[in-house]
């Protein structure tokens, strides 16, 4: 799928829909995906976008003492790996394999993106902050990019290719219909 | 609508799809509502979310003060609303009446709830946080509700009543399509 770059500015965009993300952490030769539906833009400029993790997953770890993720937009012909990578840990599983997910060198940071994923938010640790039972680590967006057919200004749901997925609770989920404009 | 109270402990799941907000705020004789697409749930246990508010908002002001706000889900049917709420300001307009909404009392806190929403979560602040040009303001759910015949576990977005509303920017909007099981 070709990619094209995107503002940081108009990076917020790629989530905007309160879409459910993989996001990718790196620390030396280790690699790992989490699935989270706790993510939200926090910040215009400079754009950045907080995610909830918590204290006990692998991807806290990594994200804590490399201070760098990337937040991947999955379409939901993805959805089976995105119920994976919440369910296994990647402390006994490479979930890129077990998932069938190809990494891909990122922009700016050292994370590896999702090649197969629609969107990407290359991120900096900016702040850490716990809350209750999870960590928010709010981060910089530093670089971005999308799908070049899917993204136009926003997500063209419309096409089956671009549908973003969104956790319901439990083991349900849902996806955009129609684009509506007012 | 009829509404029956949820347990603040599944409240989470009233947002957990990513969707469009109203967040309702009260100090003295004053409320407000403001339209925010940047929230998300924090915390399991305790239930905690959080929302990303500009300081330059009324709201701000209100929730700063105040220490409190309501998180309302609107439906589908009120995207109208949605976007006049987020384009005036509720120093110039009292956004209930230009809205065509109604304040009712919530179970806990002192901020009204909108009655034409499907779900409620009553919030009492517990961190401030700046990140950017924003506040993060992470709320405490103390009390939660939604339409009876509308939330069932999760919202049930194959009713047209029930369809949660996700803003990919600018003046474009989705909603929620079919259920996906898996």
């Amino acid at each position: 799928m070709k990619k094209k770059a995107i503002s940081p500015d108009k990076g917020n965009r790629l989530i905007n829909d309160g879409c459910t993300i993989l996001v990718t952490a790196q620390l030396g030769e280790k690699s790992n995906i989490i699935t989270l539906a706790w993510q939200t833009p926090v910040s215009s400029s400079p754009p950045m976008a907080a995610i909830s993790v918590a204290p006990s997953r692998y991807s806290h770890q990594l994200i804590a003492t490399s201070g760098e993720f990337v937040i991947n937009v999955p379409p939901l012909s993805l959805l089976k790996a995105v119920v994976y990578c919440g369910s296994v840990s990647g402390r006994d599983e490479d979930k890129f394999q077990g998932a069938g997910l190809t990494a891909e060198s990122a922009a700016v940071v050292s994370v590896p993106l999702i090649a197969e994923c629609i969107g990407h938010l290359e991120c900096q640790v900016s702040q850490r902050i716990s809350a209750g039972d999870h960590t928010l680590f709010v981060g910089q967006v530093v670089a971005a990019s999308a799908a070049e057919d899917l993204f136009e200004e926003v997500w063209q749901v419309e096409d089956e290719r671009a549908k973003t997925i969104h956790h319901l609770g439990g083991s349900f989920f849902a996806a955009p219909d129609k684009i509506v404009h007012l």
